[in-house]
């Protein structure tokens, strides 16, 4: 066996192929959370900051010219870093010394100015904020592309009724155009959430060891070229500034080390999306029941199969994304307790960040992959959601009866009559209609009266839509949304 | 025994004062948050239905005045409503029962248009928005008056140094400004979110049976004054609107049975403030440890007195803040997770969010009102700030040494000289400028010579404080924020 | 207004009626975990303890028996206590100023050995775990009575064919008995882990302020009768014992304080019943659905109607039930981080503790109470069971299918014949049988001819059946499961 | 670029180094959890599940030796399964697909009885448990040395006094001895929790498509030998048994494809584990603290260096396991939700379960792993102890003064007493006993008379240790235990 394979079968564990995570396995959100992506954001972080103290004349430029062509390099062993992190309890040191390493190979006085000044958080929260941005983004791609399927399967079905189920019964009809609507809605809820991070909420982190950024204002001070001014206290605004710029991320407000709403409001948003595609996900689960058979999940070559019983077609997209939706708001608390830091900066919640804030990345992402696929290709089968609604024998038109009878009759009348006509519809499967009539010829008060065929009509479920429609075009419609809509 | 004792006495197991929970025992908050409360609230929702109904001519405005004033008279008995909703796992049901018997009562051709068209998810959820905007308004005050008090503070100390700790160890100095406005930070991070859900994150519920709106349209139909236009779709639209203007809450962007992006986002702001809060406990804590003594929770008489220690003075407000800020979160996640609603209504995850929103909003606001009674009196003591500074033995200034010394010595041989000095330092006792200055004259190199009184300055720990006064002039000066804050 | 009604809608807030969580309103848990409740049992506690020191010798026979005369007369009050425990962040400081005066007033003397030596943390966790113990044996009862009408439906419906249903989709046919004896399974096992806290988990609390006893040892030197030998050592092993007697707790390992082993277990006990209640809650919610309508939920006149709709007839109660299974796992969370416990005493988690243990006390309880009602009258449908069975045109026979073919055709054959066909019988509404007959003939191979008869007897659901009868026999037969079933 | 290379570039992203999760970067529960060691597992479920038919004569000797000869050479890949799960929401189709095909590639006749009769969740959930049982015993080993680690620490330190602190202040004296009892007392709590899971807590899945195993008899009565009796119902509990026999699992009580109870019980243990452990990081961090200095973690050369400030030597490895104690427990909550399973195998809440149960393995088995090394390193300062005990001026004893006070003065004047005399001291600086000493003189009372040594005595805090040593020696002695410690 040759070394380069005996190395390979050694690093057999360290392998994460989404195994256990279907819902991200292959998904592009893998690859820009990875511990190699992590590990570069990091490394760009560094070089951003050489940059920006290069920019106010506290750094030579060749040095952070030097420092940049390293790190393009890829001379950090990603491994040796993530051993060596146990010594530390973050990766940074680690990752500072095997960089440093690497551009004093190529010149030992660049060397000197890598991490001039910094503490590993700053590099740290700087590179998580990078990778968060790329997943966020991507995630906000998906939803879009999502919402767009969905709009376009609303207005498909704008008119097509379909059983309204509460409390796991059919309770009155609405439209699978509503339905859609609705799901589009929480997707564009979690979208604009989204938007809002992406828009300011994350920023650099620059504090230096304990937030008062002293480290880069003392080596400012013995680096500054002549007239860069770098000793003076406004120095910590130009470079906080500056880094902003090199990174493409927000200014902070205040270094950010125990100061944790960045992170806690990542964890809102990735939970708030995973508990919104939850939404979607059970309805499809709902819907594909072999009883109800209303939705269908797209179906390429292969998905969904069983290995034991060729005739289901499992909802396998809807049943991964669920499983998001119950995972990540449980980490997303996680993430909110670590606003709760210790001292300037915490041993322990710190720590506990990291690992939850990807997996909630990666499982997110998986899930707004997995929905942009559903949605593009959910198959709605409208002969079974009619065969569905004459189900109940025309119950479903109940509330709709009640009303027009309570002027004729009274409340409690109209409402008595329709429990007993529905219960002797159910039991002897003779139409509402017709046991409703009966029932109002019976009626010792005249004002019951009416035409069969008027009581034939107010049973119709299908007709009873209320403002169905109306709402789906006011949903599909963003300009024609209510007030508000815009800041929710 | 009287029977109104006996009475009494028979409801002794519903009595709720807070003895689980101090925090909010007695706090304003518990008054508004209340089961009575919440059942008047209800009851104001279907006052407001009616009233809008009555303001499009759908229902007489004899009949909405009428079911307004009965409104008044508390007439409805929250055990019996209570007791009841087991009966239909919600409480709006007997509720509409109980209700509807006071105004027939009064007049009972009034009685018919209580709850006309609607359903219970439509007056609950109405209600819970009124409760939590009532609530999460007092605690932005809460929010506000504590930071009022943390920016008085910061100020008083906007000098004052003390020990950085990280990893619970002391690192380099801050002031305690600094740490006070960075607390400040988080309250008004708070305070944003908290304002945005109070300027359209609360809106009305109106949907009907399954979110159609058909049984108020199907009512407002045959109940239309002439010209009152009760059967067109748009009326839907003027339904919702007037029902916002009665209630003052927001209009809904759909219909939100079961888009539960209101109860998510109220879990998310109430999950953020109470972990924000927590990192001002968990400070308050450590500071005020018998060993660190940097700070003291205001003391009224008997306050934080041990039964079995006289010596003590416990900084209870802050451990019970301290409470609030590991369980909120978790509430949060359930909140999160209620997302993942079935159908148009689902059976358990909107049973579940009740109680859970409930003790978020009753321990969070607890939480603010606690936090601004310890803001308004914190006392700091400033030398014993200066004393623990001092027991590094002016290891706080290695930082800035080896910054100083790098470009003499290189920054190896600095770290090293530091590192050595620093452990003669702590093991001997000596001051660390002289036993610097003695290691500085025995290097080989010449470039490390400097003078005792040059290395002394430079081992003085307040005199490093980078930017820390520039950082707390900007936090607490609210138009020199940098972009991005004001959407933070 | 009398003085007295005034006082009464001053407290109008303090009522918790269970409007919110009507799983619980008014079900027997309420009582036994009421502030009263816990106020009364730390109160036994303080009585117990004195009780226990009066058996050593070290406090007068005369003054326990005074004391524990004055605690049956309810003379402190709960609303005073709670609001005062604001003021050292736990109410037994408040309850034990309270109790002294109602003490003093009957004998001053007696007034000086109440709480005596003690802190407030043993009488709060030993009062805790006096309500657990009441809390968690209604569970238990409610568990054993849900497991036997379980039981007896399981055997009712031993050999009642249904569709198992997996990812949504009909699978192969299962029994509804041995649906209902897993349900039983998951009961018992709460029980059993309800069990196991009951018979030595839920221990007295003694330590005194920091977990040494000190105080306790200190009185019991100056209080001692002669002869007495309080101030030994084993004093300390000698009052635990007698304090466990007196409360019939058990004995602890060592003061726990800081050492949450007893709280964890019991929000692990808690999480569990809810999550595995909730197993039950969703499949019956699932065979309620009006499309499925394999189950009915007990109907007692007026259980889960629906306002609007009269033809509905909710599963109210596995809607509450599943409600608490969202809720509790997410509080035990809260309740298994607070093992992190700072110090001797925290200042934080413990207080975290409280409203989160109590909390999960009443919502499993309300849940047990629930479900055994549920259990008791659940309504089953064989014909809906047999009709939904033939819904897929015998594809749920398709495994067994594929097994008997499999030896004539090979395996590849088998499936792809298998799929072509269900696929066929789908599309066209014919019968499998027909399909399949057809299909077999068609074959080149003669290995697969098959007399028609024979073919639709293993197209036949009802008839493939497995090992359910046997699986079910055991699992309802204590004496017949597997080793290792007693500890599970 | 070779190809090789090109393929391994190409994996990159797939590598999980721990980078963000040093607490178990490199630990050896890393290898038994992996991608690798998870798919190796399914496959010995699947050489199990055939070896066990083989035993029971339905399946040719011969097979099942080809098949277990294949399963050796390692000829599944990884990646091709983990990207393939995407279509099935689980990785077993693929992994059977893939595997078959290896098998057929050396035998064809042998590849048919792979996976015969058997279900993706049968092999998935026997897997996770032979994962599960091998991490949950390295665990258990680490627990063990640590507990050594501590009980030799304890003993050593049995007579060491400390401040005893509660509510964040000194209290009452204690000894390092007995919080150090407690430490490990937690530690056998959790290794008793998990031992319990090793002896019957994880068992085979065996259960074919529904639950029934009617899979497995289908096949066993076309297959079976002459005189194996495959098709009797009986046949079921045989091959259950072989399974378990084969695997070294426990039976199963019922097939648990929808009864959770092993994976919350795992995750109520691991959960548990990881809070008990965050207590010991949270003390060793706080007796860590600059001002305190009464503990420090093991220092080999590198370990805990800060990169900017070399005066510190950080506790890193208690804040790795901080951060597992956060992390986890919320993570169990999960887990425990996942009882709530829908069906006879739910599309959801299983695909959930899988990446938490990893994760919760992986990070509780690095936190164990490094306690085990803090365990065996931890330094104490007794020195500092005694220091702090000091600093308080006496301020400790005043439980004992007022004990002892209390016969002679009444409890009210004993009590007041100590609280002017506490605060002048602490106050003026001057040492308690001379205090109260004049504090006693001036007393009306003759009562109070004491000789200044007497006071003195009573003063000094180290000998008020109430029952510390005996504490100890029961936690130490496993014999001396409490009643019911062998069950908690």
């Amino acid at each position: 066996m040759s070394e380069e394979q005996d190395h390979l079968e050694d690093q057999d564990h360290l392998i994460d192929a989404g195994l256990l995570s279907p819902v991200r396995a292959g998904a592009p959100v893998e690859a820009v959370v990875s511990d190699a992506a992590w590990l570069r954001a990091m490394i760009e972080a560094e070089v951003a900051l050489v940059r920006a103290q290069a920019r106010l004349g506290t750094v030579p430029q060749w040095a952070a010219r030097t420092i940049a062509e390293v790190s393009r390099e890829d001379r950090v062993d990603l491994r040796t870093v993530a051993r060596a992190a146990r010594e530390n309890a973050n990766p940074v040191v680690a990752l500072v010394r095997e960089f440093t390493r690497a551009v004093a190979a190529r010149d030992p006085r660049a060397a000197g100015y890598v991490h001039r000044g910094s503490t590993s958080q700053d590099i740290f929260d700087t590179g998580a904020m990078l990778v968060a941005r790329r997943a966020v983004s991507m995630m906000s791609t998906d939803l879009r592309s999502a919402a767009g399927s969905l709009g376009a399967l609303a207005r498909r079905h704008h008119h097509t009724p379909m059983a309204g189920r509460t409390l796991a019964l059919q309770a009155v009809p609405i439209t699978f155009g509503l339905k859609v609507a609705g799901w589009r809605r929480l997707v564009l809820d979690a979208d604009q959430r989204m938007g809002r991070l992406l828009a300011g909420g994350l920023p650099v982190s620059l504090g230096g060891a304990a937030g008062t950024l002293a480290g880069y204002l003392a080596y400012a001070t013995v680096d500054a070229a002549p007239g860069a001014d770098g000793g003076r206290e406004d120095y910590a605004d130009r470079l906080e500034r500056a880094f902003a710029l090199e990174t493409g991320l927000a200014r902070q407000t205040l270094p950010w080390h125990a100061l944790r709403t960045p992170i806690a409001d990542l964890g809102a948003v990735l939970g708030f999306t995973a508990g919104a595609l939850g939404k979607i996900a059970v309805d499809v689960l709902t819907l594909s029941r072999t009883e109800i058979g209303e939705v269908a999940e797209p179906g390429p070559p292969g998905r969904g199969a069983s290995s034991a019983m060729p005739h289901k077609r499992n909802p396998v997209l809807a049943a991964m994304i669920r499983g998001v939706s119950l995972h990540v708001p449980v980490l997303a608390a996680g993430l909110t307790q670590s606003l709760t830091a210790d001292d300037e900066r915490s041993g322990g919640t710190w720590q506990a960040e990291w690992a939850m804030l990807r997996e909630c990345l990666r499982l997110t992402g998986g899930a707004t992959h997995t929905l942009s696929e559903l949605a593009a290709g959910l198959e709605a089968k409208p002969e079974r959601m009619a065969a569905n609604l004459r189900l109940t024998s025309s119950g479903m038109a109940s509330e709709r009866l009640v009303a027009v009878l309570t002027p004729r009759l009274g409340r409690a009348t109209a409402q008595e009559l329709l429990t007993t006509c529905t219960r002797e519809a159910a039991l002897t499967g003779r139409p509402l209609s017709a046991v409703l009539s009966a029932g109002l010829a019976a009626l010792p008060s005249p004002g019951g009266a009416m035409p069969p065929a008027e009581v034939e009509a107010l049973c119709a479920p299908d007709a009873y839509l209320g403002a169905a429609s109306l709402l789906v075009d006011r949903a599909l419609s963003d300009e024609a949304g209510p007030a508000g809509e815009s800041d929710r």
